[in-house]
């Protein structure tokens, strides 16, 4: 399994300097050793560290090249929610056998009640269960990245 | 989706008045609102709140009839740890059209370093993607039910 | 025993719907619980919720008129961090005979390795433990307020 | 200031392998890291990490020769709690110009919704505030050795 991440609020960290949230370095290797895997090869890269907002088109053909890179068939990509859906259908328009999950959180990770370690646990066992393509793991939901908008006002991924 | 509960380190909380670990109320439905889960139609019934080493064949057919008699074709079981492979066994027994995934976790929810959050999002996701069956999501995997083991001295769940 | 809360970084939580940490609803009550205090009277009051960049002379008005008419003899105040010196100053402008500690917190309760409930303990501990006067208790230490001030690129509260 | 560890509640940490809480390591180190304390010399030492059930009278002598021949005046120490005031009334045979704080915890802290950290803070700040003698800090107050006990049914201290 790979992993890319790429930024976005899962990862942002509080600065007690400036008291801004940012994004310094990223929480997946402590969330996955948390996570007690066991028995997986899981590669990580960092693509990136950036609010999803600030991606451009560049920072997409990034992602893409990535993917098509990997020799690994289940991709996983952490990313901000703003642009996720954005960033999923970009990767659709590849030619690709592999299966790719995008993740992210609604709530940091590093701070309290964070949704981030539930969403990469059903990310993790979506790319082990479904078939090549390009889905979002959040919400408690699995969609095909084209049947997914994120509900800005309630904060949450619901059907398009 | 229903989910079922029945105790397990997952929901153990301190009690300061013994010192001791108990199983006193389940955990999952904080869990549940912390993984902002939204457009799912989601049954909770906690059918008890045992250790999984007090677990004997009268409390699996407990579980084993609840599975039957949920009107849900998508269950998930939070169990202990120990038994759980012998949980999982009797119920792939039943004639069923039912995806089931049993989940719990190495460290309870309430204490630090805990993987129940990531556990509950891997159920959950796989139990969206997997077809009937019987199956754990433990240590990062998805495992069919009859190709896991528990490794009591490694703290995780292999290969069978 | 009173407690004054008038906002600051310790009181601040996450808005998933903007990904900005504001000042909603106070921490302090959820702190006390956790705290288990027992066999001390202990009135709150919200005086406000500011951020202390944006506290003017007014603000510091109604902190000091609520500290003159308190019946209590130690008082507690949680306050931010950037103008804690600032407010403490005009308190000991005030003829009293009561002890005053403020308090804040250099990372919000909400997130992940905050300070604040090291704070409110030593603050706590202060007030009952010192004789009248104004003091603020930050970074491990307790100050008389005319002693310190805060070091913005320590993040730190140190000797003036 | 010199802080003795002794084990306790308070550095318990849970074994996924066996399912129980116990003493491997304390975790004041990481506590006083997140307190952000600045600008106090600090000396740790581990004494022992036992539960304060399983003290005997050498233990003891451990502790006060240990209390005796630190150079500092202010010494923490960190203790169980059903014992603690055994251990406090030994220190008080001492003769010494010493304050002397213990503290300990209802709830590891390492368990959700522990009160560590707060009575780390409040030892820490009674230890500066204080006169020479011994004291105990828990509960939300500051106590005299001989005007305290702990309510083992309400898990706090209380006036003896």
């Amino acid at each position: 399994m790979q992993i890319f991440m790429t930024g976005g609020t899962i990862d942002k960290v509080y600065n007690p300097k400036n008291g801004e949230l940012q994004l310094n370095e990223t929480q997946i290797p402590a969330m996955l050793e948390r996570a007690r895997v066991t028995g997986l090869e899981v590669e990580l890269e960092t693509l990136m560290l950036k609010d999803s907002l600030d991606m451009q088109a560049p920072d997409r053909e990034v992602i893409a090249r990535a993917c098509e890179q990997t020799r690994q068939q289940q991709v996983l990509i952490t990313h901000g929610t703003d642009t996720m859906v954005d960033t999923a259908q970009r990767l659709a328009q590849m030619t690709s056998n592999k299966t790719i999950v995008l993740l992210g959180a609604m709530i940091p990770y590093r701070v309290a009640g964070s949704d981030a370690l539930f969403n990469l646990g059903a990310a993790m066992a979506a790319v082990q269960c479904l078939p090549a393509g390009v889905y979002i793991a959040m919400s408690g939901r699995v969609f095909p990245w084209d049947q997914v908008v994120k509900d800005r006002a309630a904060a949450a991924f619901v059907d398009a």
